[in-house]
């Protein structure tokens, strides 16, 4: 079904390419034809099974399936196509279109602004995908296979058992259409805003996904008129908190997004923004709106996993690379299109340190974790302790192979870090916010291909299929 | 008494000093006479409450507070010395100091050669009472304190009660004689093997303390005849393995080394040698025995956190260096002179993960956890992960201070790891294992030497005192 629906997606790149005249039409007609025959043919066959519905073990391996396949298939136009890098090479088309459905955001296309407008949309439409994809996962999927101590938000949204999947239609239904309706918010502010229709619905599409493809080289610091940057600053924001919030919002609680998630998010970032901001204006790099701009851009962006920038900001000095090298691991909330370690694991770690340095101080002491109202047992504690280990683990790895591959420290460890995290640019001059992925060495992109994949699906989900005892 | 001991220490360089007909006796003879007074003012007012033995928060106070006071006073002699970048430099002579007690071994003085005997002794024997302080430490009070897992080895070592030095005398004599013991065979094989009888004891000294300390500048590298840097790989390993297994050994049981740390230690050590070995070779850098000869004593070398270097491995290739800076954090076996993270703490994290993978799959399975024959309770898990978090932690903050002070990001992040892991060379040009540590600006070494101290006492004996309930 998400085949079919990605093929049915496909449709709108292809008239697009019709309507200005551009051969790459025949490359989406292909695709989706492709696309909709392997859909249909899956459905026709599993529609008896699908009904009884999904054990533990089926939900945890058609999640990583069914990811795996929409971005085989969407990487297909690009390799068809006949504009930039990712034409005729399998290794850019893959990459890109694995950026674009995990909305990582990285690209390996230069010259954007010539690109044919079928293949922009595609790439927002990838992202757009990708972001409420992820929701579904999130909400429907991953709490009830307990992982990453995302189990601690399974009272919210769905229940525990051995079928996987309740209410998800329910839910999913009502974020579309938020999802919808911030996007459609969000193309309309930017075009009021000065941008060029096509540019604002591309945008909009990426923003809202937290994706970070965007139809200029100069990703955002093309556009400055009318404070466009802070309207995007907030439409990243809006789409890094939990989505089951604004379901809550819709339905008439007023105090939705007063939600532990979110505060902890927003003060966060309030003060990040708030230390690089004075520090940009007081040492003089920019006037007193610029740097708080793009001090608040840049850092929502990379916060967000968004991967937008408004300028290079490495270039604003060797502490700065620092802090952005860490705020690319953070992420936004659970539930959002935000990728990165995300900011309730951090708390729970946080509330775990404070317990352990309490008993250190009264060994015989008892003292209970909470986390908001919620009682933090073992289980969670647990799972999120699995998830960073892991996480670190492939970091490490990837940082690794990535370094064997000839590329230096820098670009290794922020690659291997804004993949994982799915935030888009890495640090350095070949990857960083003014550079480009197109110049890696071919194994370098699979790698960080997979990486993407992995992070945006938690990891659990993709390395489960790698333990024997799975299989039993 | 430990400043007592200190004190006795500085006797050594003097006299040597006084034979060369070197002016630095003066330094010693001051330091000593210093460190003397303050010691036995203490010893003289605090005699009653010592028979009293001490409460679990005299220890956690006590024991950052000795280490931090022979550091201080171990500097004054560098402070005073005459020769290199430690004379009249006060953040350069305290971070000699501390890189000798916390057996580190970066260093700020270049030309070796033609240091004056007492400083070269000085800083050997510096290493040597921090290598057996920290066995002293690590047996006799963090597992009595609950730190790092490390009451996974009290039964083996002490007990956990209020009082917080049981048998700690009796445990130390004998572990003191092995210590004595190894060292004296240590300088008698090294001077076999053809090293003049002065550079014999000072490496003997630094060897069996994992320090890294050498008289020459080009380390180990000058002296390669008589398989001499196998030996010292061997003596080496010999201060990486837990030394109460040296008292059991010693009192008869034949099979005390066949234990779960040193065998874990030894096949990682094997693999990683073996892979580094054969590509060495094949790769046709070296011939067999020296490929195999430099890839044993370096790894060796980097995972005892000893700091020693035969030859500049960063020259290997980028693949190496990734590899050296992974080796940087795992450190020996815990109840040893080497530092690092420590081989059991990646054994219960594995433990941690096999079962969470097995829950992720029998959501209802009870998975019990063991390490050896013993139960991991939650508690050392727990203890373990707290650890790794902070040790992380310390990690990432040190590398963004160090990146604010200008230096570049493969200089910070592994002098930061090196510091923190007490290993001794980085990476990259400056501090790398051909390079020094004296063209970094003050404010770097003062924070690497908080980081060697965070490090070698296992952060939470420091971290704690920055508790406010612990004063209360």
């Amino acid at each position: 079904m998400v085949l079919l629906a990605t093929s049915g997606m496909m449709l709108l790149p292809m008239l697009v390419d019709l309507y200005y005249g551009n051969r790459d039409w025949c490359a989406y007609a292909f695709s989706a034809t492709l696309s909709a025959a392997i859909g249909s043919t899956l459905v026709r066959n599993r529609r008896k099974s699908l009904r009884a519905g999904l054990t533990l073990r089926q939900a945890f391996m058609l999640t990583p399936l069914s990811w795996f396949s929409v971005a085989a298939v969407s990487a297909t136009p690009f390799f068809l196509a006949d504009y930039g890098s990712v034409s005729g090479n399998l290794a850019n088309a893959f990459f890109e279109s694995v950026s674009g459905i995990t909305t990582t955001g990285a690209t390996v296309i230069s010259g954007l602004e010539g690109a044919p407008p079928g293949m922009l949309l595609w790439r927002a439409l990838l992202q757009w995908m990708g972001g409420i994809g992820i929701i579904a996962t999130a909400i429907a999927i991953l709490p009830a296979l307990g992982i990453g101590g995302m189990q601690l938000f399974r009272t919210e949204s769905s229940d525990r058992s051995e079928k996987a999947m309740p209410r998800v239609r329910q839910i999913t239904l009502v974020i579309c259409s938020v999802y919808l309706g911030l996007t459609v918010f969000a193309a309309l502010v930017y075009w009021l805003a000065g941008m060029k229709p096509f540019d604002a619905v591309a945008h909009a599409l990426t923003s809202v996904a937290t994706g970070g493809y965007s139809t200029s080289d100069g990703s955002f610091g093309t556009w400055e008129a009318n404070g466009i940057q802070w309207f995007a600053t907030a439409f990243m924001l809006a789409g890094s908190i939990p989505f089951v919030l604004y379901v809550r919002f819709v339905a008439g609680d007023r105090r939705a997004f007063w939600d532990r998630q979110v505060r902890s998010l927003l003060m966060f970032l309030a003060l990040v923004i708030l230390l690089l901001g004075s520090w940009l204006a007081l040492s003089g790099q920019y006037a007193l709106e610029p740097a708080f701009r793009h001090a608040a851009f840049n850092v929502v962006s990379v916060v967000s996993t968004t991967g937008y920038a408004t300028v290079d900001y490495t270039l604003w000095g060797n502490a700065a690379v620092a802090v952005f090298f860490g705020l690319t691991f953070i992420g936004g909330c659970t539930g959002s299109t935000s990728g990165g370690i995300k900011i309730f694991r951090f708390e729970v770690m946080a509330v775990m340190l404070k317990a352990h340095f309490l008993r250190l101080i009264y060994p015989n002491g008892v003292f209970p974790r909470t986390y908001g109202n919620r009682r933090l047992d073992d289980d969670v504690v647990g799972s999120v302790v699995a998830f960073l280990t892991v996480f670190f683990l492939c970091y490490f790895v990837l940082t690794v192979l990535l370094m064997a591959l000839g590329l230096d420290f820098l670009t290794s460890a922020s690659g291997a870090a804004t993949a994982l995290a799915n935030v888009g640019p890495g640090l350095g001059e070949i990857i960083g916010p003014a550079g480009n992925f197109s110049s890696l060495p071919d194994g370098a992109k699979w790698l960080l291909s997979i990486g993407m994949m992995l992070g945006r699906l938690e990891l659990f989900t993709v390395l489960i299929l790698f333990v024997p005892r799975f299989w039993r």
